[in-house]
């Protein structure tokens, strides 16, 4: 299995964006590049800027939210890190394979038309990953 | 106050490094760099390549090590994120003139002769950041 291209995000959750992005961008200054609602998810999500990686700050739209279950279990804090992957359904299949705990044996649609998966907690010592597969490459193509 | 370059690296505490690894390494298929002993945090650390940044597995290697406290206390999981600066102290002193709460005030030496501080958790709701800055770049120069 060849290796994850990149961090794509590290998932935060936290109570309010209003109140929690300051510290991103005045202190540490890093670039706010949008915000987004996710219905499905019911949360609000910034997006920031880290070099080939983002910063997601995700704040739970309603108290059924899986992010406000989390904020009121654990506390504000890392919620999952994600990964981009070239081929996100062949490696669900062969975690599967090889006995991996998996959320999502199938990959779901997610934001930016990405196809994205959740494994299981259990398989990573209490890490929730998430697989992201983007539609394109970022990099400009000569041909 | 500019952008930090990149995340250095997501720290990650485990009971076990020979328990963890297999899960990076077979079933990601990252990269193992090597691993470390630091007497100072009284931790063994695994560092995996992911991108421009790296995974970093903390295994405590005595019970009044930090990381042992923080899984006895929370399990095991993602402890903290670090960010790549090149400018350290001046940051540390620019956040403490804005009454953000700091760990360290003045940066100490960490592995590969990084310079390291941590922030207070309470200054980013409940995460840790650490900021690196690295004594060179690792991009080659053509002078």
């Amino acid at each position: 299995m060849t290796a994850p291209n990149k961090i794509a995000h590290i998932g935060i959750a936290v109570k309010s964006l209003e109140d929690s992005l300051p510290f991103y961008t005045e202190h540490l200054g890093l670039k706010l590049l949008g915000t987004e609602v996710v219905p499905s998810e019911q949360v609000k999500v910034a997006f920031l800027e880290i070099g080939e990686s983002r910063i997601e700050l995700l704040e739970p739209l309603t108290s059924e939210s899986a992010i406000a279950k989390f904020i009121e279990k654990r506390g504000e804090g890392i919620h999952h890190i994600a990964l981009d992957v070239e081929d996100v359904q062949a490696r669900l299949d062969r975690l599967k394979e090889n006995g991996v705990p998996l959320i999502h044996e199938q990959p779901k649609e997610g934001a930016h038309n990405a196809l994205i998966a959740f494994l299981h907690p259990k398989a990573a010592h209490g890490v929730l990953y998430e697989l992201c597969q983007y539609p394109q490459k970022e990099e400009p193509h000569l041909d």
